[in-house]
């Protein structure tokens, strides 16, 4: 699969020229560390309206001696024809206002909410921002495994939420092969950096150590983003899933764990094949998707690209448990894996790296 | 209500003449913690065969100061009939083995499993043991707050599990109230202290740091607790729930996230009211017991023997969350509290102590 | 030995009458945790600006149940003459311009840094305001141990710094005993609770978890609180200490690592027992002060008002280490110690709680 | 600068081929994930004998999906003479086992500490085991920027500890210099992973988080290899340093802070400069050392093979602080750092990969 953004980059066989807008955050942060030592891509520019003017490493000091370049302001005159893509990692609500700004043809993958949803009532229910459905349609949503071919062809990308893809990649096969009710509960927990690189107060470390708490019951805004997506997997899907997010005291991770009931016509005693074979169906070769024998850890797939899933039957009972980095997978390297795939890339360029152990 | 276990001790005024067997492990060292200070109470003898002859706060440093009780061996020859009261903190299978060999008049609260479950052929496929169905018997189940009648008038006492106490206490009201269908996903989280004083691999500080994984699906021991103590609510219950345990990247803390779905006949409007007279009719006046009206955090109630309860709906749906310390009203604080309603003592007795913050 | 300040109160056996500004912060939520279970004390009042009106759980879940104080501002209306005593835990330099607007007779104890410098310019240059040196006359300087009898007839307690109290309970009586050459080492580690309540960046949860760095080298401002200590137990002390403060990736609990060096005349063969007999001599029969053997752990001491000392010595050098929770011995513990001794009750009353294990 | 074990491997632009001897703990996991991605390494074989047979990734779990090799044992007939190196990741003792029934002329890299002092007397009180001093000889201390030539010549290389390594490359260019008196205070804390892959006592998770202690006072086995790398900076140099370890609650890094007394000739206005000048020396152009201007913090060295330093004056007195991470640049990091030396690969091969932020 070719992706028609590669353009006059590949044709030169020359390094991508690629530009970051909100460098400082952490989803900035990261796409800093994987793509400064991306074999196939330059960071020309990164922003930072707060910093701009400071060098990358006062907001990124383990990036100290990787890179000379300093945060610019988006206000002064870029030279935007001179990229390839455009990473928008600012904060939700701001892509909206910016993205029509920009050249109609840079490419540009979003980490922001903004436009992920297609449809508009939601995308101003949950994100705030008006936007038309015009500009919604612009966006391919970034699910790199299972919208590899229309990220390949496409020129606007809104990279997935952090618990969007967990829980998607985990139910999107069993929902595609129509094995499991609609009732879905997802009991998703996350580490502390998805609340962001701005101290709060439910991330202040004498309060989150050792804390565990739910938030968001019902009504969090990945949940119409899940919604969507099964309903593209099926679109008589009209599940939830109920989605409940915890916050966990540790730093980085998802772990969602998935309770589905199996329908009346999955047979007990092959359920667990026909669950097996959904799954590789959809994921066979991919190269970030580990299919583990028993559950995962959050510490297997921290720092790293990869969705760790394994799964349990009992009777009708089906329990799906689903890990990934919420900062690589969940963002970042989920959006350097759509870059690759736009340009025609190998998907793993740059994102060939292992989690630690311990 | 009066404790019939109130003897000698309450009716000469003098402080109860408590022992703890198996006392250098976590249950062990959380009772003496508490019984120390407790005001009627005094602590006679603790035993500890791998430490024997050694002084109590060699296994706790915490207590250094407070007492100068060394570790016995059981072996010894023990005046069993100086003493009001035996807590067990025996590993599993052991009380077992112990019990048959004590006076038979002398009141005991075992920590272990192994006379929780009613059912002979439960309690030797969980814990391995064999032990006869007038044994079993000869037990309460400790949930105080649910059988704190059957506990006053008893004088053995099985103390709870740490998940089927966060995990009991809050579906009880709700079978009992027969405001929920039979099937519940039970999602619980613990802290590494669950896992018991001695070093192992999954509890490796390496390791266990930052890290989340699911464990024993479908099977965990407190399960068929869980359901026993659900069938005395309803003896109709046919429900699980489906329990999940997973472990978290803290110390102390139990947090359970109950997926319920309420009765068709509960109508919308009126749900919540319903579910909070469930809980009101059962828990008013308990002390041990606060309903949150958001989320609780294993934080607030870490080292006190609390247990906080909140709950959301939406439609037919109902969360419910449930937070305790597994060392205090998952295990010593519970056994305390057991104490004092077998001996007529006010039930906070010695327990009234608040958890830190943060 | 009876405490002056011991008036109505004492004389009619009722409870003493506290009150708290500043009550939102960590050291008024552990004056709080600390008071409200105090046998002899009751909280008449609890201040919050920006709290004010609302439930004091509000700001301390952990406190739920066990209180219907609500938070008042200053600003109102306030009866202080129906007061015993005020704890100010305000932020620093509040304190300096609430005290003078005060009833010159109401006993106070602040657990701020303003009047704990005796030299006007130090005061002035560490906490930046105008006081008199007759201002900060009228303080006393609250290291329980060392000041118990002046403390006990003030009317005014500077309450000691955290890190003061953990190096200055260490090394006072090696200076008093004049056995150490004057430069000394201290190398202190805090847990992230020492920076309060409020969020920021060095304490947001991703970044200062699995961290550890140093701050504010030669000039972290308990240092001339130290000084001023030692210069107290030996008017000719010219030393430092050296004090490097470093954040420790905990949420409770200092440790101070103090490398010393015996002076010559101190005979190696004898050196162990001289340093015994200078922490024997002034620390004998102190409730809180534990002597160990081995390193103390921080552990040991949370959530108590314990200092935990060990040393160890080869030839002429001597590593004394030092274990405290910051925010009890280091704040409110010391504090409810130093109205005890104010109000003539036992050092220990309300202050007896055991540090949990794990 | 070429290495002189360059061999048939660099001839013939083949890979080299390498093998792990002890590869399921924690110096050997790091091994495997820095040379499974190793551009110019390959790794051939992998020992264990515990695991023999095991595939790697049930001791790596991290390492899923990268390598298909299965742990071998030692015991089996394995052709050394196919190897262009093997690294001994052993338990500390077993090397010095394991070595003389080597092929003499198989370059080596030891990660443990028994080839790394001189002294046959002082090898034997640290490590315990037997060996001569020609065998002793035969091997090069391989603390990569100060020994770098050595290296590149050499056929074995000792690899340092993780104290001696953030320790040393702090202190040699003071020493070397001759800016600094003989006694400095090395105050130094470990992660939990320093302790090793088997779980135990001090590392179990409830007793290690929150934790905080000191251990080894006086007589750390990194104590005499530090003294020897700085009698290598300077033959006359008599100090210690007084090297004391601590347990800090994290997971990976050592954080060392140096207290060092300049000498009195070193003039007071020109000291910052001269402890520059001595730093930028040695250490000009090194890829792994980062100078920094305020304190380096363990995160920023996490997983990463840097070395950061900064240092701060005043008057006579000097501090420096050094972070690493303990299983990189500690062990594993430095070892295939040293593996490059000795093959005349660029240093940083294989070797870029940048700390995590958060």
């Amino acid at each position: 699969m070719e992706g028609r953004a590669l353009g006059a980059a590949a044709k030169a066989s020359r390094k991508l020229r690629v530009a970051i807008a909100g460098g400082s955050g952490y989803g900035g942060g990261e796409l800093l560390r994987i793509l400064l030592l991306h074999p196939q891509a330059e960071v020309c520019l990164v922003s930072s309206e707060r910093r701009a003017g400071q060098p990358v490493e006062e907001a990124h000091p383990n990036l100290s001696g990787l890179t000379e370049l300093a945060f610019r302001s988006l206000d002064e005159s870029i030279d935007w024809h001179g990229l390839d893509l455009l990473f928008l990692a600012l904060p939700h609500g701001r892509s909206a206002q910016v993205v029509p700004e920009l050249p109609a043809d840079l490419p540009l993958i979003d980490l922001a909410g903004d436009f992920r949803l297609r449809d508009p009532e939601e995308a101003r229910a949950h994100y705030r921002h008006e936007t038309d459905a015009a500009l919604l349609d612009s966006f391919v949503y970034g699910l790199s495994e299972i919208n590899a071919a229309a990220i390949a062809s496409a020129r606007r990308v809104a990279n997935p939420g952090c618990f969007a893809t967990a829980v998607g990649l985990a139910l999107y096969p069993l929902v595609s092969a129509g094995l499991i009710e609609d009732r879905v509960v997802a009991d998703a927990k996350t580490g502390s950096s998805g609340s962001g690189a701005q101290a709060r107060e439910t991330t202040h470390h004498p309060r989150r150590s050792n804390s565990f708490f739910a938030y968001k019951s019902f009504r969090h805004q990945h949940l119409p983003e899940i919604r969507q997506l099964l309903r593209q997997a099926d679109p008589e899907w009209d599940g939830g899933p109920l989605l409940q997010t915890h916050s966990a005291p540790m730093v980085r991770g998802i772990f969602a764990s998935l309770y589905c009931l199996l329908k009346e016509d999955v047979q007990a005693d092959r359920a667990q094949a026909q669950v097996e074979t959904a799954f590789d169906e959809l994921y066979r070769g991919q190269p970030f998707i580990r299919i583990r024998s028993h559950s995962p850890d959050v510490n297997w797939v921290k720092n790293t690209n990869c969705a760790d899933l394994s799964w349990v039957t009992e009777g009708r009972e089906l329990i799906v448990f689903s890990a990934i980095d919420n900062l690589v997978k969940g963002a970042a390297g989920q959006a350097v894996q759509n870059m690759n795939l736009m340009f025609g890339l190998p998907q793993t360029a740059g994102l060939v790296f292992t989690g630690s152990h311990p």
